[in-house]
């Protein structure tokens, strides 16, 4: 074992359940401590699991392949993860990441569900888009619920924090912006390939508010068509439909 | 008032947290009661408001216009949502519906979680899609969870309950059948609106195993491209980027 465990810290054997001021952080659950070991072990510090765990072997194999202490400790787990059913948690370092120039991104403006938040992680980067800005206040993205909500494709993401949204569009002037709001201006389904450069960002508001008005006058705006039965759909599943119709635009049909 | 209140069921004084046994549940909120009362007022028996809600007026007036009671009670709100921040609640008599053989479905099969199946109604309706098919065993539809994800959308839904896929096809011949599998033989981007029928069913499985490999013989499988990045999108994500991408293609683009 390369990383010895000492008295305090994420090394340490008296782990605490999570708090945001913490300069570490934990993938609960056994698929999302996979993609820990697998798309960013770097940052894994030690993986914990349950004695009762049936598939411990291969996460043992990818901890030795890259020299992390690895553990069979019930108490431990059942403290960090707050449940009796959690059968591994790997504990990471948070860390830093920039948003690559030549790539489009998601823009999130102050996002406030924790669960969202990884659910939209997990669909962006499913969808092959790796790149998320978030303009602050927003959800805490190294919760372990927005972590286990990502089911992992937290590791394979790019993400990076504005304090407002004109700071994010000043960093990428050559991103073609294209906001998504009820009252839009276009119809998702009447966007144009050649209306995207290979560069966009696709701008959402928060769950509850949207973006509001100001927003207009930013990029082009764009809506999903609905039905009046609905105020509005869930926000990941919006943020679904836009970048699947965006990137599907973009590869050609 | 219409209807007195009696000693027992959803008109009683001492209405109880939910239970599924009951032949009655509770839209909670401000904007699922109001969906009740727009969308399924027949099937409304009492509106209960907090004393600070500031949006009172226009429930009362929605109550008057359809003799539904409405009444102020802090403590019986808190009691049957379990929460202090709740400020209007909708008690609802259990109704049956039937799917309507000439619009196209969606199929749950035995969706296991009740927060997606309300979203998976939100965003079906939204979408334009009102006739859910509900394949069992599947998460309780009337659970306050349930209508609360759905953000009362749910009240303007046609949904059914059958005890088998085969059960349900039986019944609905003409509609062609579209399997969702991650191993599905067509893209999503390559189904031709050729392909689809006015009366078409959009089946998915759940969310921990989704459709089994029997599936793949039922109908035309299709699949949502992904990166590996992912094991497999979110199933309200999944279900409304099927669901935008057919019914664009039947309304041409």
């Amino acid at each position: 074992m390369s990383k010895p465990l000492t008295g305090q810290g994420p090394q340490s054997k008296n782990l605490k359940p999570y708090r945001k001021e913490a300069d570490y952080s934990y993938a609960l659950g056994a698929f999302p401590t996979f993609e820990l070991l697998t798309a960013k072990p770097e940052a894994a510090v030690r993986v914990i699991v349950h004695s009762s765990f049936t598939d411990s072997d291969k996460l043992a194999q990818l901890c030795e392949a890259h020299r992390v202490p690895f553990e069979l400790n019930d108490r431990l787990l059942a403290r960090i993860s707050g449940k009796e059913n959690c059968y591994a948690a790997g504990v990471f370092s948070k860390y830093y990441s920039s948003l690559r120039a030549d790539r489009p991104h998601i823009v999130l403006v102050c996002p406030s569900n924790m669960g969202n938040l990884g659910t939209i992680v997990r669909t962006a980067v499913g969808l092959g888009i790796c790149d998320l800005a978030v303009i602050l206040p927003g959800a805490d993205i190294f919760n372990p619920k927005t972590v286990r909500a990502s089911m992992g494709a937290l590791f394979s993401l790019c993400f990076e924090f504005f304090s407002s949204f004109s700071e994010y569009a000043k960093r990428f002037p050559r991103h073609k912006i294209f906001t998504l709001m009820t009252n839009g201006a276009t119809a998702l389904n009447e966007v144009k390939d050649t209306a995207i450069k290979r560069c966009y960002s696709l701008v959402f508001g928060n769950e509850a508010a949207g973006l509001d008005d100001s927003f207009g006058a930013v990029g082009d705006s764009v809506y999903i068509p609905q039905t009046a039965a609905v105020d509005s759909l869930n926000l990941p599943v919006a943020v679904g439909i836009a970048i699947y119709v965006f990137q599907t635009l973009c590869t050609g049909e």
